[in-house]
Formats: structure tokens, sequence, C-alpha cells
């Protein structure tokens, strides 16, 4: 057994399902004892108490996925694994870090003769049956040792993964991905809204949104969860106007910024998020108060 | 006497004020008597009580501003007026028209010998005392004829008004001035919200708008009003996030829409006054059901 | 013989091709007889000389889809089916009208009690063989009459059609998808711009794209149809960066102003197309003469 | 004498000129020594042959103004300067500095002993006879000490200056200036362009802006240079359509990313001039080339 899965939630748990639906045998690790006793029973996973036994069981060379929140526990569960591991092992960051860490992360370990993949991750809670979307940053000799584990994560042994580029460049190419993710769902959800605002043509969206699914320009997988989500409730009443967002969407528009390149949609979609985001809407009171200052326009009283 | 005024509210009223002290002559009717009589004993107009009855006070060649709401109720009286005047008679519209409503009433007005002026009229609440600044589209010896009562209305008798092109290009650079208007507060707003949001600065938004003011590359009137604005409660705690808008920052994206030509910045502005205005947030509604449906992420109830 | 296809451009062209397939049979017209010559040699259409003759192949209801221009060739091609046709029968605009023209035409017709059906029709050039999506707006009667008709062009005699609501929906349901087309196209452009633009990972976007066909979140035919054009030449040095727009992407953004419902990111796609087709870039050199009064910034000389 | 100015390009020479003119003895010091002697000549500056010579003309508390690039150039200026002065001096710096680097300045020149103040300092050529608006960031027994020249240095004494805040607040608060300023332009920019685009009206730019400066909503500093600069010519053919920016402008856009607070007008007018300066278009291309894959529309030759 050479591969070991550290993190075992929404994700990693089933990465590790779809793994041992290929018949590979993996170690996995979670903080959640009961996590790691679920996959154990659920699909025979090899279940560790600690990351050091999880690495234990392993022979060289020795492959560890980290599963893990981006940020400070990436961070932490690098620089805890590596001496634990021996020149040849490899380590791949499978979550949503920011690919400057990768890269330095990648440098960090390459001192140490240790190898390290980013492997960006798409496909959510549907990668189980799906398989995920990968897109690999890697030495060539690391992406040829991981292969075999990334054609089983895979949608297929060919198709929906790929070693895009050097240390960094899964991590880049992802973030790109969930950037542009941003703006395609922006689109749509203005879209519908203006379906919506439309009274007098009283429209079914989860009849429109179906019928869009077949031929038309914009079908897609994010039309295609919406048609489903829209089949029931379409008011939404039970669900807040308030959309969060996550490390890649930001480090998208600061790389728009870093390389001068005009991003505008993707940007917007971000700041509209935001704005969904602003209980206090500051800057619209001061609008309001403009308003009220150079034409006398009634100020809405909170 | 010959100059009329219709529609004697914040701005109607105002402007027959600073003709009285220009010492010029005027007529003046409002729908509400008070407001007549307010004026007559306030700065000797001569109050009229009906339309007709403004109109029979003068002598040739007569002019009858409007300073009425626009849309309907400026059509109506335009359409009421013209039999009430003559050939060498000037109708001019001093309201916030459309500049093709302005066109069209130009022209039909033509039809029956009847000057037409569209003058768009920019001061708000302080116009009394700093004077209005006025762009002018009418033919050349409208424009000719009305300059005294622009050189009165205007801050001063050679500055801030202008005979800018034929009917219609008066509202047409009203609408434009109006678009800028709106991106311009939007800036300020945005920067006076980035300012407050920067906790571990605590910065005093009074007083960093007012030193704006001396020197700055951003000061402008609209930075005078926001200092004065926030010498008091700087929190707005009373103040609804909510941001009115009127035809001309509509009118002046639509008119980017049928020229082709790019005013991202303008159309924003306005976009966001929109997403003030929005209670129901359906689309962010729709982004976080989406964000639900392909990665599991939890969706903030309502 | 029930229906006749007045127009065989690229989109009508394939459109009787496709009924022709599902063995219905079509008259067809064309201003270009060669066109209507291929057709009849193509796939047995009966051909028609003028539009009289076309309807004159018909027994009732007659059908007359009309799959030409929008504005002013669709109106007058109504204006002259008119007296053509008998009560019962039914006039199609197949085409990119905008839903206000549709909703007169469809009031219009049914004054003479002719039956009008808007159908948005989208599929492109890919429509013959995927089928196309057919968003229609109609009375009841009118979309059963017309129904084993879009179930033929469909993609499926159950799935991508679908009778929206009255007329004038069909349409306005069709402008609501192109606005949407164009904010996903430009969220892409955007991204891979971002990808092309991060040199020191040489990315190649032509394997990105099809990688994130499979399993990925973005994952949708415009990202199909970009990984196919992206196999071949990648610097795109023949293309021009001149993008053009049609009418329903402006009319979303119309839209949205009259609904007063905020689009941002739909509108900026847009008016990002704007500025491609701006060469002269006045706005620019206005802020670049700004920052060279205010700054003393140098000026970049044309 | 206090104090000197390193740096005497076309802020520092003429911060410098505006010190003398206040009777205020200022040794200075610039790389090109013709510069120096310039100042020498024309405001009898006591001119320095290097850094340490102008320290050394000095007597405590010594103030060094720095007036040089951000970055690089300044970083390695206070690494020099540090070991000249000694316990209670004084630098300040006066450069666009990113705030966070000025905190990290001030906290190590404050291990040495040696006080720090950020000074935002907005005015660009106009200063001299202007004053400069000054945003400075400092604690208060510094902000004392140099309250002399400060008050020189701005408009007035008591107007134009400001002590906002700790270390790292003057930066800020330019920094957002200058955001502000960016969506001011843009706004300005595209109103014009609008104008100008109105083809029938053929109105003079230069008459409407400097209509507008007087009573109207929008005038301001950068209405009064615009309508300078479109005194002559207002086809602008010799500048090129292609906008510079700044770091203030990109750390604005990067603030609203860190704070989640959304500024998308400011963000636009970034992005906006990232397009200007984008001579190839990709994106336009891939857009352009879309259009074509789905629609069949021929896509326009470079």
């Amino acid at each position: 057994m050479q591969f070991a899965m550290i993190g075992l939630g929404k994700m990693g748990g089933n990465m590790v399902r779809r793994l041992r639906r290929a018949g590979i045998d993996v170690a996995g690790y979670d903080r959640d004892a009961q996590v790691v006793d679920g996959l154990v029973q659920d699909c025979a996973m090899v279940g560790a108490t600690s990351v050091e036994d999880a690495v234990s069981k392993l022979s060289a060379p020795r492959i560890v996925w980290l599963m893990v929140p981006s940020g400070e526990a990436t961070e932490s569960q690098i620089k805890a694994l590596a001496p634990m591991l021996s020149k040849g092992d490899i380590i791949i960051d499978g979550g949503n870090s920011n690919y400057k860490d990768s890269q330095r992360h990648g440098a960090w370990l390459a001192e140490h003769g240790i190898g390290f993949m980013d492997a960006g991750t798409s496909g959510g809670v549907w990668g189980l049956d799906n398989g995920y979307c990968l897109m690999v940053g890697a030495a060539p000799a690391v992406a040829k040792t991981v292969e075999p584990f990334l054609k089983a994560l895979a949608p297929a042994p060919d198709t929906g993964w790929s070693h895009v580029g050097p240390v960094g460049s899964g991590h880049f190419t992802k973030m790109i991905h969930n950037g542009i993710e941003y703006g395609m769902m922006q689109a749509l959800a203005e879209g519908l809204d203006l379906l919506k605002g439309k009274k007098e043509f009283d429209l079914d969206l989860g009849e429109v949104t179906e019928l869009w699914r077949h031929g038309s320009v914009v079908r897609s997988w994010l039309l295609d969860l919406t048609a489903e989500a829209l089949k029931g409730d379409q008011d939404l009443k039970s669900v807040a106007p308030y959309v969060a967002d996550s490390g890649e969407g930001r480090w998208t528009v600061m790389e728009s910024v870093e390389q001068g390149v005009a991003a505008p949609v993707l940007t917007l979609a971000l700041q509209m998020r935001f704005a969904s985001q602003d209980e206090e809407g500051y800057g619209f009171r001061l609008l309001s108060l403009m308003r009220n200052a150079f034409g006398g326009h009634a100020v809405k009283a909170k």
C-alpha cells in the first residue's frame, strides 16, 4: 500500500471511496475517529489513528494526499509530515491552497528530497460518482509516480486529469477555474433574477432552466444543478440572500491586479458577493445622505 | 413682464426668488395656492391662480418656464400651454425631461410657431445662493430672447449657463452630467466605506473628508457636502441603506447602450443603486443555492 | 403540407433539413433562388419562388415560420404575410426579435384572427444535429397546433422546447438566455486571459480547457467549443480583438434598467464588447490627459 | 536648520520651494547635482552632496523628508538613513508607499528610537502654489515636532493637513484618496465620451466642461483641469489611448478584497486602465472565436 489520505471530510472521504472502487488500497486518517471507522466499514479503507500511523502503513515511494483546509492547517500538516518521510516520497496538496504557498511548500520539501504535487481538485459532492477534475502541478517524475491514482480519481483514466505544469501551476489553474465559476454563477443568477422580475410573463424558472439544458448555448453543469434545485420551491424564502466566498475567488482578483490584466467580470462577481455580505450598507447610507445634501431628496429612514 | 414660472416647488420657487433678486418681474403659478401666496409675500412675485392667468399677465414675447415633474406632467402642461401662446412666444422646460421627449416637444411646438428651450438645470437646494448651472438647447433666436433670464439665474452673468446646441442638447447634457454625478458619488462612497472598514486606524471620516477639501485631487462640491454632512453623526444609523435613482441615471446607461460606447462605471453606479433597492435579494439566494448544490456548502438560513 | 419556412440562411436552412429528417413536408422560400434549389435537392424541400407561392402550397391551418433578420425585415414580412393568411393560420417568428415587437405583432395579428408564436431559437450551427432549444411564447391553442413541428426541431420530442408563456415570453426568455451567454463567455475569456498571462507556468490553454470539460464545475457547452477551438493555434494572431454584439445583449441591459434590477455582470460583459469595438479610445485619451494635467505624468504619444 | 529633503524631483523640488517661501531653512539632496544647484540658486536651499552631507547640516531633532519612488528606493533609503540619525530624530516618507510597508518601517525605526511619519501627499504639480494636501500618520509626539513644516506645506496653516492616526494611516488615507481619484476620473471620462459620441448635437466639450464648473453638482478640481485641457484641441489625436496606473489604485482594490468590502466602481476604474494597456486583446480574440464556434458568426480578421 502506497497511498494515504489525510483529512476525510466531504472531499477526502469520497475520494477514498472512489479509489477503493478502483481497487486501490488506501490508508486514511482524520481527527474524527468516527469518520475513520465509517470509511473502514464502508469501503475497507485501512484506518489510522494518527498521521504517523498512516504513514507507517505505507511502503515506498509513499504518497500522502492532504485534503485539509488551506492556510494554517495545510502549512502545519506539511511541516509535521516532512520528518516522517524519506527521499522519493511524495506529498500531495489536494486542497484549495494559494499557488504561491504551494510553490513555497514545493521548494521547501525539495530541499529535503521529498516530492510535492499541488492537485487542484474540482467536482464537489458529485465527484464520487462523476470523478474529480484534477489540475496537477509537479515535477515530471512526481507526476509519473502519482499517475495511477489520478487515473482512478478522474472521471475516466484518460480524461479529467492533467499534469499542466510545474509545482504551483495546479493550484493556479484551479484558482482561475474558481474565478470563472464565480463569473458564470453570477451571470446565471442575474439572468434568472430578470426572468423572475418580469411579472407579466409569470415564468416558471424550473421549466426555463430545464429547457435551456437541451440545445441552448448556456447549457452547463451549473445550469443542470440550478434546474434541479428549482424543481421544488422557487421562491427560496428559506435561503438567506447571503453568498459566501472563499480564497480562490479573491486570489483571482489579486492575480488580475498583479498581472495588470483586466478581469472585470470575475472581479465584479466577487464584489457582488461582498455586497451580499454587507449587512450595514454604510456606502449606501452615505449615498443617500449625499443626495439629501445636494438635492434635498428625502432620506429613507431606517 | 415677460416671464412666468409654472411649478414653484424646491427648484421653481427658489429660481423665482433668484430672478426677483436680480430685479426681474416674474408671474408664478403652482397647484398649491399657499405656495403662490408665500412667494408673493416673500419676493413680490406676481401670483397667478391658473396657468392661463399667469400667461395673461405677460406681454410678448411671452416666456413660460416649466418646472414640473418630467414625463406625463410636463407633456400635458406643454399640450395645455400651446393654445394659450402665440407665434414668437417661448416655452422652456427646466425639468429633468428625457432629451428625446424634448426634441419631440420642440418639433411639435415649432409647427405652431412657438419657440422651445430645454434647460437642464443643476444646483439643487443651493442654487438660490450659488446660482444654477444651466445647459441650454434651443434655436439661436430663442436662446437670444431668453438670455437675460439665464444670466440672472446662473452663478454669474457670463459663467454657468451656456447655449450648448439645438433643442434636445440641453437635456442631453444634463443627463450626462447626472450620469457622471452617479459615478463620482459611488466612487466617494466606496472610498469612505473602505476608510471606515479599516478598524485598526479608527479614522474620523469627517476629518478626512474635510482634509481632502484642501489641495487634494478629489476636491469637489460633492466632497464639500459630504464633509459637512459627516461633521455630526458618522454612523448614519438613522439613514437607511437605500439609494433612490431617477430617470437621468437610467437614461445615461441606455444612451451608452444605444451608442455602443462603453460607460462601465456610470453603468455600475446605477446598478449598485438597484442593488441597494433590492430587499428580496433573489439573485443572491440563487447563488447560495448553487453553491450548496455543487459543493455541499451550507446555505445561510433566512 | 402545413409548414413553410421563409428565410433559408444558416439557421432557417438547417431547420428545414432537421424537419425533413423527421419526415415532415416543408415548403421553403429565400430571396436567393440558389439557396432554395440547394435545399430542394438536398432534402426534398418543396421550393417556392415567392412568399405567396410558399403560402399557396399549404393547407389549413397554415404555419409560416419566419427566419429573417429582426427589426425591419421581420416587421415588413409579417405585414406582407397577413393578407395571404386566413383565420386560424399561424405566423411564427423564430428570429431574434425584441419581445416588445413580438407582443405588438401578436396583438396586431390577433385582430386579423391570425395566430402568432414567438419562438426564441438557440443552437446555432450545431442545431441541425443536436436539435434547437426552442423557447416558445403563444396562446395555448397556437402552441398546440405547432407542437409536432417543435418536437421535431428540438433535441428530443420531450426536451429542449417549452411553451413558457404568452406571446412575447418566448423572445423574452431567449433575450435573457443571450444575456447570460454574454456573461458566461466573458467569464471564460477573462479566466483564460489570466492563464495565458502567467508566463512562468507556460500553460497549454487547449489542454486546460479540455481538462475542465471533465468533472469540473465550469464544464459547459461554451467550454466544449472553446477547447475544440484551442486545439489548433492558441495565439489567435489572425483573429482581431473585436467582439461584435447583437440586439439581445443590449436589450437585456435595458431590461435591467427598466426593471430596476441589478445585472452588473451581464451589463459589464456588454460594455467590454463596446470597449473592444472602440478604435478611437477617446475616453482613455482623456484620462491620460487628466493624469498629465494634475500630476505632470507623461502622456504616451500616439 | 532642522529639515532636509531627500529627492528633489517634481514633488520634492517644489515642496522645498514652498518651505523656502515660508522662510524655512531646508537642506536638500538629489542624485542629480544639477537639480541641487538649481534649487540652491532658485530659492537658497542649502545644497548637499550626499544624504550624509544633508544630515550633517541639521541640528537635533533632525527631520529628514524622503520624496523618492516607493518600494525599493524608499526601503533602501530608510535603511541607509537610520545609522546616521539619533534618538528623537524623525524620518518622513512623503512618497506613495504601501501603508503596510510604512507600518513595517515605523516599527523598525522605533526599535532604534527614531520617529517615523508617513505623509500621504497630494497636489501634484499644482502644490507649489496651492499647497499640498497632507495626510499624516505618526505618533503624537512626532506629529507635534513636524507640525510647523506641515503648516507651511499645506494650503493654509489650519487646513489641508491632518494627523489622521497612527503610523500607516497617512499612506492608507492617501491610498484610498487615489482610489477615489481613479473612480472620479473614469466617471468624467465616460461621460465626456458619451457627449462626444452624440454626433447630432456636435457639442463643444471645452464649453460644456467649463459650464459645469459653475454651479453644477459635478464641479471639482478634476473638472477644472479637464476644462482647461480641452480649451485647445479636443480630438486628442496626439494622445495615445493608454492610461498608466500606479501602486495606489491597485492597492485600493486589494484592500477591498482583503476587507471583503465591495468597491466595484474603484475596482472597475482600475480594470479599465488595464484594458487600455492591453495591446494584445487576447480575451477579446477568444470571445470572437467563441462566437464563431457556436454561431458561425464571422471573425474579424486582424
